[in-house]
């Protein structure tokens, strides 16, 4: 029962003291784009954008993710959204270049993040 | 490509003098509970928890969402994490007391929040 074509998550979590992170690095400004060119092209209603926290490839960003198909994609900059619109979103193909292609190598990545996310936390 | 049996992303959104905002509802303390218990239940290697920003269903929190199914639910508490991870996240079963069933009811819901949210910044 998808209520849309795709949802993406862009991560803003900024992090204080920490310039690896996907605000440091630019991704309120991905997110602004990404929102601008989906209402110019008139597709909100097919395409719904949310900003969200970490999405564990912190140092990678700016991250995003898009779904149904968990697409994660890292790297991203301002100037790849209308490719990441025309392709991905449009023609439902996942640009290659910008995107986590090993699962195995993101779920680890993931784990490893969260490992020391959590030491970090204790102490 | 999914790296994960499920993502779940659970609004946090704070907005200052909103008290039907996600954040004042007590979605923070639904994100904290959903993570430590499927931190718990060793189940962070299937099942991904990220924070997010409105999901356009404002008013209805605490919201959150799963994918890949694209499940969107509203009014959930601290009570209800058990039997959602249970019921949906293990079984695959929504949780249908919980959930937006009629996807047009839930799409116009999220068209009306936008339209409204776009009139307050520019008014």
């Amino acid at each position: 029962m998808l209520a849309f074509r795709h949802h993406v998550f862009v991560c803003t979590n900024r992090k204080p003291d920490d310039d690896g992170c996907c605000a440091a690095r630019g991704s309120e400004e991905v997110l602004k784009t990404l929102r601008a060119e989906i209402a110019a092209r008139k597709l909100q209603g097919e395409i719904h954008v949310t900003a969200c926290g970490s999405l564990g490839t912190c140092g990678h960003g700016p991250n995003l993710v898009v779904y149904p198909d968990g697409t994660w994609y890292s790297g991203v900059s301002v100037k790849d959204v209308p490719e990441l619109i025309e392709k991905h979103l449009l023609e439902g193909k996942v640009v290659d270049r910008l995107a986590w292609l090993d699962r195995d190598h993101l779920r680890e990545t993931i784990a490893e993040n969260r490992a020391k996310s959590q030491a970090k936390k204790q102490g």
